[in-house]
């Protein structure tokens, strides 16, 4: 799990937006999870990546960012995430939707110690 | 919060991702996050809302989905919302990423109940 959005990068990029629903149990899910957290980090373009999920058998949703479709083209085609995605089937899932989506705009806020107003940027 | 992605509609359609740090306490946030979850189902080209937040100060990732350009700033432009997003700044945020993005492929999976094999659809 990630603890910091994303950043709002210049666009046009790439979202990867995967949201699931997992079966009972680790049966090797947080190793793997964490392995592909490393290997996408390496990929050519990779920007980015979030994840979060509510507890107790809640919704999932991980979004990793790439500079453009190729990039993301090529995390789709790794070996070692295809063989991931084929045990996910096979163990960790009940559900999956995957939306890929190119960024238009974006925008990104923090807070400023102290006054509480904030100061945000970005294209949109 | 939601239990069931949303599904994989025929591209084009937007996301807008918004991801966020929360201030510590409710303050209200509850209830307003409820208000707007209401609301945004009555906007025209409103397609559906998935919502996750790892516990104890971790990352929240609310993904809405619209129909087109025109919807997503139909949401933004709302008044109410409008008012929701000042008070964020104000009180429920230490900071957050606004991502609005064209969905270009999507896909979903379902697993099958008895043999764990599934089926897929969508456009990648």
């Amino acid at each position: 799990m990630t603890n910091t959005p994303v950043a709002a990068y210049e666009p046009p990029y790439y979202a990867a937006i995967f949201t699931s629903v997992r079966t009972e149990g680790d049966n090797g899910y947080a190793e793997t999870a964490e392995r592909m957290h490393t290997l996408v980090q390496d990929m050519p373009g990779f920007l980015g990546y979030e994840s979060a999920r509510a507890p107790g058998g809640g919704l999932g949703i991980t979004v990793a960012y790439f500079r453009d479709a190729e990039s993301i083209r090529g995390w789709k085609q790794h070996a070692e995430h295809s063989a991931a995605k084929e045990q996910g089937r096979t163990e960790w899932y009940e559900r999956y939707t995957l939306h890929i989506a190119k960024v238009e705009h974006s925008r990104e806020w923090v807070r400023e110690v102290g006054d509480g107003s904030g100061s945000g940027s970005g294209s949109a």
